[in-house]
């Protein structure tokens, strides 16, 4: 079987016999034994993460791995061979080496764990060989990059998925299931970010790819020559599916302001020899990226793109609605602690911690997943959202976080950089939808 | 000796004789027991807590007040009378009363307490009378308004100052000392706002006026009519502190956004009968503008102002630099709690509390006020500013928030409806220095 025939099977599977498109959320439907065979493309320090976790899911198998790194290649095949007993194929002689693991017939899915400006090409390319495709989170070159993955949907029908695990994140799927039920009444505002100081990963690399530490890496490229907010959907994912965008409301134009330049030539200066290769090197990203966007159902969220300046991680959530607020607090401990205002439930004018809405509100997926962690240990977010992506597969169905959120998400990145670049001039946010998301309905995080 | 002679007279003493334009600022200055005589315009609510705050101070006496509601004048001149034992004259008749008061021969200072949009020109009108001005905080009417503030003290040389409390709150002002000792490193990136649930106050009105409550105020209005940041002194001042604006820096551009407008709506129809009056406005002002300022010298500012949905009070300080940050924090007592990172100090990506920092860095001008303050008893910032401003006089010095600062801090609220107004287009900033900024020096919280 060849792909082409594969792909022409996959399309008459998905649209004449019917891909679903609603019901009950795969990842809380019942087991179904059929074991689903995935390939990985990029096992550095990410995708070998992502590559346990796969192995936990049961029924699933890694038959084929790639990554140009040989030394990354041979890690993953003795780890996919310890934990499932067969050795995966492996690709990886040339940069297009990943469109031979593609051609294999095998494959029902696709993992995409590459550097950034890879992860939409290579998407792409999976769904145009017929396979489903997840890919890692990170910032799209080109908004035409972003219209060729909407454009290569619309044509075969293979679904794709945003590895958007922010989305998986407890106190965010509690929060979600609140907006859904009103209880922050009409939303209004909202933040998010992604602050986290990454100084010395951006100037000398993480040197789990082909280079070395202390030669940088895709990271440090992008920081290089590129200004903009470029890792937005951390941040933006959680609340887009607050704010329902591209089904039944829409980015209407964002304006984006970055500050200068200094953290990461600060850094190298307090950290690096003088004759350090990399101590003057000219970064054009500004150290904070400031987006504001403005939807078409009155909404307006603040992004915040903070990697190179000293600070403790934050992603900065806040939603805010006409009957309440609730914000990620500010202490040593705030990825995992937030506070909420209701208006007529909280003391008056005070915070209250979110603990007890926390689990007065837990997401039935993490209701049933804590059953589960109890019993077997597994951890987290990226187990929540591999299993899904799995089940999709299994089920033949659409993603949770598909094609329009991936398209939309992660073009703020080049019009981020388009607004910086005329001064924060307003740009219009382009319809991925066509229309659509006027009538669209939610798909993320159901039941 | 008329208004006119007295004016001339001031001017030769403040060019001619010399008002002193720098060294130890007037506040941490030995006693001089020359009594002061205010005359204050507007004892509404605000007025009469700054007509309490100001007789607290030695050798003030207040001789005149004007109100154009009676209850509030005949209040403020028994509570002055039995302050101080003196019946100060009232003003109050028609509308241009004040200006009646600002030709008496006997003040040396003016104290503007009415509403918004009669800061300005009631200043200007004070000090084209040859009086120091102190106005209250609110938005400009206009960019206009703000520069013939500029060309009123460029022609008087009489000073005026912004009675912008919130830079003299004791954080924001160990903050400062932080920034100028250079702890956060070069300073890139703050946040500030206005968070505070005014609803209520909003819709109905203080009735401390000549409106009842019930029937809305100037406050109101400005929300009916204007769509803008109203309120942006209280969040950017005590930045501006912090980015030395118009000394040494300058802000380039801001873009402004506003979310729909649903608060007060919401609010109304929660709490006011269907048949009540103030229940159908149609609110102009959107819940939440989001102001993005870039300044010459390369830093962002994210200016917040949100008074029209519920929510904890906060102001939302942030300040950034290449070697650390400082915020407030997110918890119940947010106002005066607050969180700070310093690179290479704080345990690693760890906020810490600022209690400590507090002490340490403790501004001299609150290390002074509260060893008086256990012996007296006098509280806050009022205080801090009013005992500022009345030294300012006695000294015949220029003020430490002086037209320029009034000007620029004030002019964002017309220039952030401007930019919203056009769909969140960028707009340059004027330059009230006329080029000055580049060589003026920080005049606030010296010493």
């Amino acid at each position: 079987m060849n792909t082409k025939i594969a792909r022409r099977d996959f399309i008459k599977s998905g649209v004449a016999a019917g891909i679903s498109l609603s019901g009950t959320p795969a990842i809380l439907q019942g087991k179904d034994d059929r074991e689903i065979k995935l390939g990985f493309i990029g096992i550095g320090g990410r995708g070998t993460g992502m590559l346990k976790t796969t192995m936990r899911l049961p029924n699933v198998s890694v038959t084929a791995v790639c990554d140009t790194f040989p030394k990354n290649l041979r890690a993953a095949q003795a780890l996919v061979e310890k934990t499932q007993g067969l050795k995966p194929e492996s690709y990886g002689d040339h940069e297009l080496s990943y469109l031979d693991l593609l051609e294999r017939d095998d494959l029902d899915g696709i993992v995409i764990c590459t550097p950034w400006e890879l992860h939409l090409p290579m998407t792409i390319a999976a769904m145009k060989a017929g396979k489903y495709a997840a890919t890692e989170v990170g910032p799209a070159s080109s908004v035409n990059e972003c219209r060729e993955l909407i454009n290569t949907y619309e044509e075969t029908r293979v679904p794709c998925m945003l590895l958007e695990n922010y989305c998986y994140f407890r106190y965010n799927m509690a929060v979600l299931k609140m907006v859904r039920q009103g209880l922050f009444g009409e939303i209004i505002h909202c933040t998010c970010g992604y602050g986290h100081d990454l100084r010395e990963r951006i100037v000398l690399g993480k040197g789990t790819g082909p280079t070395s530490k202390g030669e940088g890496d895709y990271r440090s490229t992008h920081n290089e020559y590129r200004n903009g907010d470029l890792y937005p959907t951390h941040g933006f994912g959680p609340i887009a599916q607050c704010l329902n965008i591209q089904r039944g409301n829409r980015i209407q134009q964002l304006t984006s302001t970055a500050s200068k330049s200094r953290g990461l030539r600060q850094w190298s200066k307090d950290n690096l020899k003088a004759d350090h290769k990399r101590r003057n090197i000219r970064w054009n990203q500004g150290d904070v990226v400031t987006t504001t966007l403005k939807c078409f159902n009155g909404e307006t969220v603040v992004l915040t793109f903070d990697t190179r300046l000293p600070r403790p991680m934050s992603f900065m959530y806040q939603v805010q609605g006409t009957h309440g607020i609730w914000m990620q607090d500010g202490d040593s401990s705030s990825r995992n602690k937030s506070v909420i205002y209701l208006d007529g439930k909280s003391p008056h004018h005070q915070w209250e911690s979110f603990d007890s809405y926390q689990e007065k509100y837990e997401h039935p997926v993490w209701k049933s997943y804590l059953d589960e962690a109890e019993a077997s240990g597994h951890g987290g977010t990226d187990f929540l959202e591999m299993r899904e992506f799995v089940s999709c597969i299994r089920d033949k169905k659409t993603t949770p976080i598909d094609a329009y959120d991936a398209a939309a998400w992660m073009a703020i990145a080049p019009l981020s950089e388009l607004s910086i670049a005329t001064g924060s001039a307003p740009v219009a946010f382009p319809d991925f939808t066509n229309g659509a998301w006027m009538t669209n309905k939610p798909i993320f995080g159901l039941g």
